[in-house]
């Protein structure tokens, strides 16, 4: 009799997957963490820092490295969520930040690593950080061989996030007290669906502000923590860890994340139903037509992207 | 595809099982939990309640109830944890708190119980609450058939807790500066094993203190609630769900709980290395001669109590 | 130099007293929880049983005794906040639930326990959960003299998060998709602001339910837990919990609750925005005239019982 | 009338100073946090992701800037707790790690913001993490010219973390059943105090450890993360939160942290009580005569990097 605990794998130790493990130690709700990056020091560092970590807090989570050269994966083979976010985002920097070079470059690591992710035996649940977000979950699940509902991406969390706290501010209220989804890509042709949007229970169309202006300050809002820390983490790795924690938990949360649409057969940020087996359902929220237009000139974007690398 | 979140079941719910709900709610580490009483207009009241509560924080767990009238106690089957704390305390004041009664009662409820557990086809950790806790641990065991390191009961647990706290107050320092533990009965036998105890630091013995009237006050400190509130319950169910919690971990834990004495073939409370399969050993902890003519007492006292209902 | 900490007093400690000091304690967020019940022992005892949950727990929350004889009540002088529960609700089981009882003898209370809050010099902010809420927190802010922003109670908060959750249930969605307030007395005359209402981004209007009978099972939820348990307070305790939070870290959060309406000159359950200094604004929601007859309604079923003990 | 909230500090936000706020933010303690950087562009973008962060979670934390280059640093003036950790770990590395050479930066960071605190009016406690941290300790109160009680250095509390673990790996226990602590500089000249540790409440003698070498793994450790990752921020950032937490609360736990020793004249090392307004008083902790030795020469070590800057 052996009661299986939560086990989550990371792929990938930049700031977002060490920040990512370090907010699971945090918040104790894992059993199991597995650490994987080319880089064996990298992950041996981590792992003692979050030996560490753990060590300081009233939580009992064990981490454990995954031989990024060793033949078979097999801690990955019993994961019940394998987060994904390898990259190289100090090359991105060196590359002028270019969306391109970096859709050429993580589209190559998933190549080399989905085999490996598939040869292990892995049946849990997929999530996505790693840029192109969309384009990338698309090509994990193509390349692993899971079933689409096992697979889904972060996608417009972070910007809903980004959108309550630019409504908040421009309102005067909590942003705790805005409601209401992005959709879309994750990049630029994202789209608030203010339809969806109250504040403190109004709608936001009562306060008569410059959406179009807002729209372009939570776009910017990425670009401002980047050029200014040049990576963002605490809210993408706050972000995973909800999504992580809707999994285990059996939530079936709306959640504004990246999923497979069967209509327009690609990855796109909406809202979906997660829960025990990732994507429960997709929910389906009528738009208007402008946000109708939205929605398919962000599902072109991510289209030609795929297209660049598929 | 089916990822096996944490499922807990609670049988019995006064206020002690009430409380490790309301705690459990509140903590979030759980997905899913069964509620079982007799009494099923309580047993659907604490589910709502639970509801209202779960619904206000930022937590996901599902509360179902096992029907206690059923012919199959279906929703014990695949319980990670099952937490025992059937009894009627209430009754047990009108006898004026007579040990012997509960003792009578409370065996019953077992006997009565620990099939319904068996045909369930439950194979998860069983720990117990319902006093007198080491002797209703053992018969849990031996009336459901389970692997002895998969019962245990909260034993010391809350004695080591009220000792922190009667050594900090006799020292001057907080209670989480105070270390060492409890053993033997949980009940007026029990005893600090001083041999362990030490205060920032520094063994107990420094401070010249009269350890026996300190040891008064732990055994005083439970009635003093008793007759305060009729019950106790904040400290055993905050310490029900950490022994959960290191179950559902496999944190591997050394807790003072209530353990297989396989020596003398009892149930009684001492320290014992807590994971995923329950007791994962007993620790081997040298006592002072004086400690060992204690524990043999205790044993002593748990024996005499389990020949009466055997 | 003294590091002004956070302290709460709460004032009478039955079920929901003593619930709202465990979830205090369990959530570490207070430094300092001041006890104050007529019945001493009953004080003592929750004051030993948390500090054997605290001692058990990586908190540091201090608990003390405000002794209800004292000439002084020196302890509220310095609090933050504080909660008022005092009440019989077994005097009221025994009256058959009559409101009109529980009014009179509430009413009582604070007559003889307001004027001790004002002669301790006491500056904070009040939460009543007192029944019924509405009256009790006029009272309370008249007989204590405070500004009234500094009173409110806790109102349909929890309305609010049973309408969640029924609307979650009729809708086979998770209840923290649910979004929407029920406002109105804290009794039957409450109604959810419909208009308000949301699932998963939706109007609930898109669901075409029975919203009459919706309303009734939100009232109905109560009853059934008071029925099955003869107090609730899982709900009530969290509900306050949060109130209190944010008070102490000045959230400005829109929470409904009940405060006072200038207008109608009243204390009625409504969206205020909630901060350091109490209720920083009442929010300007617009309703529909439906919805604006249910307040009326609401506000004069208030009024009638205000009137009986004014 | 207003409640004065948790308010807290950090100045530098590198590495360390960030993930010191990502966890504050997690774990929703605190209030207001204020955040100083000499590179405006780097504290902007630190806010815009915490917030991105905050708006997620369900806390409350208020982020605000204090420029760097104002005159007043006036959200200084009311801040119960200041988290110090200015430097420049880059610099570092460029010269191959040379504590001298950290000495002499961190050393002229404290003579530039030291009279800006002060400046202020801030009447606090500060909690120092640059490093040598006991040296800049020291330097900041004589600079700051607060009440010794109120200035302290993060210390030994992450050696004792290491400690914990290194002992737990090389006993088989876990290493929250490991207790004990680790005294002296922050640095190579710290030594376990091996009188003190214990694991599952046997003392360390009774497992024949090679002591000597285990004191080095401790030391290595802090490398190992050095050299994998080129910082090192898990486990300091959490300990600087249990210790801020610790003043927030007027907690009274003895903790391993910098403090000051008369008898020594100099900043070290060491269990002392923290609450709120700073160290209480420091533990007098008996040491064997070896450790007096080790506890002598660590103090000569910083005694002599601190006679190179003062």
């Amino acid at each position: 009799m052996d009661i299986l605990m939560n086990k989550v794998g990371i792929i990938g130790l930049g700031h977002v997957g060490a920040t990512t493990a370090l907010i699971m130690a945090q918040r104790g709700k894992v059993g199991k963490i597995v650490l994987v990056d080319k880089n064996f020091d990298k992950a041996r560092a981590e792992q003692v820092d979050l030996q560490d970590q753990i060590s300081l807090l009233d939580t009992d989570t064990e981490v454990v490295l995954q031989d990024y050269t060793a033949q078979n994966w097999e801690e990955l083979k019993d994961l019940d969520v394998l987060v994904f976010c390898a990259g190289k985002i100090a090359l991105l920097k060196e590359h002028g930040g270019q969306r391109d070079f970096e859709l050429q470059m993580t589209s190559k690591i998933v190549a080399e690593v989905a085999p490996k992710i598939k040869a292990s035996g892995f049946n849990g649940v997929i999530i996505n950080i790693t840029n192109p977000c969309d384009v990338i979950a698309r090509l994990l699940q193509e390349q692993t061989g899971l079933p689409k509902q096992q697979v889904l991406g972060t996608g417009t969390g972070l910007e809903t996030a980004r959108m309550h706290h630019a409504v908040g501010e421009a309102t005067g209220h909590n942003y705790h007290d805005v409601t209401g989804y992005v959709f879309g890509e994750h990049g630029d042709t994202m789209f608030p669906v203010w339809s969806t949007v109250r504040v403190a229970g109004k709608p936001i169309s009562e306060w008569k502000l410059d959406l179009k202006q807002l729209t372009q300050q939570i776009v910017t809002g990425g670009y401002t923590i980047f050029s200014g820390k040049e990576y963002t983490n605490n809210g993408i790795t706050t972000w995973v860890n909800l999504i992580t924690e809707a999994v285990l938990s059996n939530a079936k949360r709306a959640l504004p994340v990246t999923v497979y649409d069967s209509q327009l057969n690609l990855y796109i940020g909406q809202l979906a139903v997660i829960g025990e087996n990732g994507v429960q359902k997709v929910v389906d929220l009528p738009l208007t037509s402008e946000e109708q237009k939205q929605y398919q000139a962000s599902a072109q974007a991510i289209l030609q992207n795929y297209q660049k690398v598929k």
